[in-house]
């Protein structure tokens, strides 16, 4: 159900957007169209900081790690909105698996760590190349370094505009 | 009751501990007693790399990222076993919450996320120093950047022996 509501969300805004892209192009007849999704990874992001982790139930079952470019740290560490062109925030996203090793440790069943990688997501912030998604570029790979369908990657801008007030932003800063 | 037995456990491993430093003093009778915990935080290690993360249920109820030095990174990446002196891992703990404005974009209560942080704990490599806990001094630093009673410290090396198979480190490296 919430699948479809996104996906009904994703195809208005979708419209939306190629409207927006229809009358540019009066203007800018010659113009490539804007590439709305990541199609390749950006380099080195695992050597990023920290930002925070988070946790879904449900059919995600993951455990994120959320690490930033330098840009990305210093404007959340400033708490710079909007975010500055440049920075990209990463999302490292893991199965959430129980640690057998952590609980016989602990004498229970208590601990939770980090099992296969599934996929990993971005949002490059480049106001010109990306205006027509809130300024942010959204991507996902999955473990295999291969980018999804573009019916799923429709579903980020719509939902994330929902933190509008954080500039799209929903993960905070871990101190 | 687990606590008991921790504490049971730290007292005995404590006996051998205090038993090794006197052999040792005869030999070095000038030299002082080993400082077997930190006292001081490591220098910038919010800006250390990420290994992986963590979550404890129960009274703990905490998130963990766990960040290493270069020295640690490497080590991991190129699963170098014992860590090398110099190597330090940090776990960062925040509370886990759940987090009312990710339920609300997801439209089901699905989501948790770091709250405040409640302590960061260091495990430092330097076979010498650290020789009576397995070339490990553990630290442990409330969100004050206190340290806690001897007695806590003390269960940290005893619980920690048991995965001596991965040099004393709990903590998986995520890829």
């Amino acid at each position: 159900m919430k699948r479809i509501t996104l996906l009904i969300i994703a195809i208005a805004t979708l419209a939306g957007v190629i409207g927006f892209q229809a009358r540019a192009s009066r203007h800018l007849p010659t113009q490539e169209a804007t590439p709305i999704f990541l199609t390749r990874i950006p380099d080195g992001y695992r050597e990023w900081r920290f930002i925070s982790v988070a946790h879904e139930e449900g059919n995600l079952n993951s455990f994120a790690s959320v690490l930033g470019n330098d840009i990305a740290i210093k404007a959340y560490r400033e708490e710079t909105l909007p975010f500055p062109d440049g920075a990209i925030i990463a999302a490292l996203h893991y199965r959430f698996i129980p640690s057998v090793e952590n609980n016989k440790a602990f004498g229970r069943d208590q601990s939770f760590v980090a099992g296969d990688p599934t996929n990993v997501q971005f949002m490059v912030k480049d106001s010109k190349k990306y205006a027509a998604t809130g300024g942010w570029g959204f991507g996902h790979f999955n473990k295999d370094g291969k980018t999804v369908d573009d019916a799923f990657m429709k579903t980020c801008f719509p939902c994330h505009q929902k933190i509008k007030e954080r500039d799209l932003v929903f993960t905070r800063y871990a101190p």
